[in-house]
């Protein structure tokens, strides 16, 4: 049992790339990650979960077939299981994301942006 | 479909009360909660799931038997399954909270600091 709490800005010190999240907790059979963002990533959806993602820092769009939605800092979105989507941010863009352990970023779309599913840090 | 953001601030201005989780998302069976709070809780456990805390404004403590944990804004902790806590804060702290969906804030303890397990905002 470790009784440190987790330091969110120390965590995200520790890793500069883009588009590969960190698992820097879990809860039951979830992992809470941070991610670094810029540029655009691939459309894909996660056809079993959910996925949360918390701005914490600068500001994203998730982009949905037919609709734009810009997440700023101090914002959070709910992407529903089995909606495709794809990520973008102009600036780099920090974020905590609550997943189900294992989810995979780029879901079943794959490509050279899938990043290992258990990192942790 | 929502496509709105939930902006975690405007949230907070909805609500004053203190020890009242409400519920700003869901994900799977798992509900985001935000939380104010001030003085002390009761001494509580969740037997079946882990609690995600993510301090926002403030500090907290978590006291457990024999160990207290200081975490501060921008700090996470996730209180494990079983493990016997009480929060604290000394001024008022705001925090996010990760759960399932249906977890009671009092646990198994019951008494008069038991809020409802679905109070949406």
């Amino acid at each position: 049992m470790d009784f440190r709490p987790i330091n969110i800005a120390d965590k995200f010190e520790q890793f500069s790339e883009h588009w590969s999240p960190k698992i820097v907790a879990g809860m039951n059979d979830y992992h809470l990650k941070l991610v670094k963002f810029q540029g655009d990533f691939v459309w894909h959806e996660h056809k079993d979960t959910d996925e949360v993602f918390l701005v914490l820092d600068g500001e994203m769009v998730i982009h949905f077939r037919g609709r734009d939605v810009r997440v700023a800092k101090g914002e959070m979105f709910v992407i529903p299981r089995g909606m495709e989507h794809k990520t973008s941010a102009r600036h780099e863009c920090c974020a905590l994301l609550v997943e189900r352990a294992g989810t995979v970023n780029t879901g079943a779309a794959g490509g050279n942006m899938t990043a290992p599913a258990e990192d942790w840090i």
